[in-house]
């Protein structure tokens, strides 16, 4: 469905810019470029900062006006600043992610529209916009460069569009944590073993055992031991072990 | 809370990069730059790319190590490609910029660090980091350029950032976690000095060392120890080393 979507850029001044907006869309898997009235390109410097997306430069269409650019589209975003004397329907970047992946998805044509570096979009080209989207900046130095602007609308479209691909299958939460861990009984073994190395060191007073172990027991707890991990500790108190009854060790090659 | 984060680049090789990161940077709230290493810096190209954001490269910290750069914080984020050998606790974007306001919020010095064009972080620098950063790219196209990449992150920071404002003060749920975190810097004492232990209770081998250190990093980066907690970890190794050497442990009230 991302082919349904296109970036169109309107009256670019720098063939960099242009450049660096293809290489954000082909990162996020997006690959239809239209140009409004470029004032350079092609271009040694578009292609320099296009950095291997060459591709979609060289299938990018270039058209005279917007109108052009937008024909057979369902629906249309354009970028803007916050303030406009026109009030406008208005979407954040990352419900515009959401907006253009559902619409995509039931096979509509989309537009992000996306104006010159220094003037942005004329109130006309604004008005042929379905909503407009407003990238969150520092209102004390707000303008993006036109590339980041593409970078951060492209990424929220594919944010979106994963989302979605997700979504069809099952509802499984993405875990950071995959690996096996350590079961309960597991934990206790070791905090066993881990209680009496301690006190084989001398680090642990029985009569005097303070909140050692407690404390020991909720640093460990909240990390969430691996199985594999576990293994490692107990071997390091098996070694501090023999080393507590002065026994030289044996490397296990030896 | 926003200064409270620092965004970190290693090893930069153009310096049109720098300039770009910094502007993205500026327009979402950012202030302080740090460059590991860059090839060239200053230079006209990272002035004429930062386009009115020259105030943070001239604020820039030149530093000669990442652990340099990474002095004082508590938590590091560092951005990877998802295949590694190591398995590490990920985050997505959206999640970072979260977590990063989180404890950003609750006054910690917070790192988001990226690595060289071509290479990135080396597995080394990975380890230092508590959370690697994948941002979701097409895999047959998947290298951002290193401004895209910083801009597409401290958009997340910003819009986390916001989010948490409008929540307000007092909605804001009360973390799991108040007591002080040990620092960078003092995790890299710890990691020293466990190191040696482990050489001295002949469990860890300096000639076959396998993954073991990483992996005890990747355990203890995820768990947030706090300072106290360190100092038990710390006085155990002390009592272990002293077990080696066949010392007779006395205690203290002795």
């Amino acid at each position: 469905m991302l082919q349904n979507i296109r970036v169109v850029l309107v009256g670019t001044t720098h063939p960099g810019n242009i450049g660096g907006a293809a290489r954000a869309m082909k990162n996020m898997g997006l690959s239809r470029l239209v140009l409004v009235d470029p004032r350079i390109f092609p271009s040694p410097d578009a292609d320099a900062r296009a950095s291997g997306a060459t591709d979609i430069l060289e299938g990018a269409q270039v058209v005279a006006t917007l109108e052009e650019a937008l024909v057979g589209c369902r629906l249309v975003l354009g970028t803007s600043a916050r303030d406009r004397s026109l009030p406008w329907p208005m979407l954040d970047p990352r419900a515009s992610g959401e907006k253009v992946i559902e619409q995509a998805g039931e096979g509509a044509e989309v537009a992000l529209v996306f104006g010159r570096e220094h003037a942005g979009l004329t109130n006309e080209e604004l008005q042929r916009c379905h909503f407009h989207v407003h990238i969150p900046s520092d209102p004390a130095f707000s303008s993006l460069n036109l590339a980041a602007a593409v970078q951060v609308l492209s990424y929220e479209v594919r944010v979106a569009w994963l989302a979605a691909a997700e979504q069809g299958e099952a509802s499984r939460p993405a875990s950071a944590h995959n690996a096996e861990l350590a079961t309960m009984d597991e934990m206790e073994g070791f905090y066993t073993h881990l209680e009496a190395t301690l006190v084989a060191i001398g680090f642990l007073d029985p009569e005097k055992p303070r909140h050692l172990m407690a404390r020991l027991r909720r640093l460990y707890g909240r990390s969430e031991v691996e199985r594999s991990e576990l293994s490692i500790l107990r071997g390091v108190l098996t070694e501090t072990q023999k080393a507590a009854r002065g026994e030289p060790y044996k490397r296990k090659d030896q």
